[in-house]
């Protein structure tokens, strides 16, 4: 799973979460899910401007992604851990520290029972680190986002290139 | 993004596709989203049967999981690819060979007008092979999943460990 951090304002202060549960669902327009445990502060923020963000930490931003998913915003001002931009949608706040930056609209809240409700959103803008790119877009061996495992609750790098999409499996036609 | 390889029954014969669009939504129940581009083939068979597999290929897997994205299930048998087990639903087909096979039923689609659907699936059953676990629970070291990286389409290994989650964060506090 990737580490990201979400972000909301709420009640007019940005605050942000640690989350594992999120992955885009479309390409065109573009959107994704995250999903955010009910007992989360943040939600109400979602809801309420219907803007959010996703910003996708490096791995040298470890300790603080992780302090930020360990500590509630009921709690601790997280709004003060970052130097925070807005974007067009004026109320998504985003980690200039993060290398990337997703800008999202909220377009459905969906609700299984369950202990989690899930966010849609449309990404209307991202925002990249001029160091990240390669021919204009994210690099991801640049960029050296945290993938999380769960159950042991372990943060790992990026390791080694395994091959070319798209290409790779043309070797089973030879086969 | 993770590299999954989705199963369906399409036309009573199992059916694959490689799809990186997939995460998951939530803890308890566990439930997971997949996003099929409206293009494939598989998706039909997930809304006849309401069944469907999401498939976690190791890294060694590369070339056959590249190999079934790139050919579409309408110009290839991928039933003879794999060695093909079913669960409890009984029309989700899992691949044997894949370390980890997630066996979901189909509890919602959602399409938003853009070019995929999304399915929402709630996990019944887990199937690991038993190399793969540690304390009885998968473990990524082990597993070896493929990562992928759009736009450049590179797969990628997991690589080193970073820290403990809930636990590294706790440096800040001392800062």
């Amino acid at each position: 799973m990737p580490t990201t951090i979400v972000g909301a304002n709420v009640n007019d202060k940005a605050n942000f979460v640690t989350i594992a549960y999120c992955g885009i669902i479309q390409h065109r327009p573009p959107m994704l899910a995250v999903s955010l445990g009910k007992i989360h502060y943040t939600n109400a923020g979602l809801k309420e401007n219907r803007t959010f963000s996703v910003n996708i930490p490096s791995e040298d931003m470890v300790e603080i992604t992780d302090y930020i998913g360990m500590n509630s915003g009921k709690t601790i001002d997280k709004s003060r851990l970052f130097e925070i931009f807005y974007g067009k949608l004026e109320t998504a706040p985003m980690i200039k520290e993060a290398p990337l930056n997703l800008e999202c609209k909220l377009i459905k809240v969906l609700d299984f029972d369950g202990n989690s409700e899930v966010f849609l959103g449309e990404i209307v803008e991202a925002y990249a680190k001029e160091e990240i790119l390669t021919n204009g877009l994210p690099d991801i061996k640049k960029l050296k986002p945290i993938i999380f495992s769960m159950h042991d609750n372990n943060y790992w790098q990026v390791g080694e290139h395994i091959g070319k999409a798209w290409q790779i499996g043309s070797e089973c036609e030879k086969k």
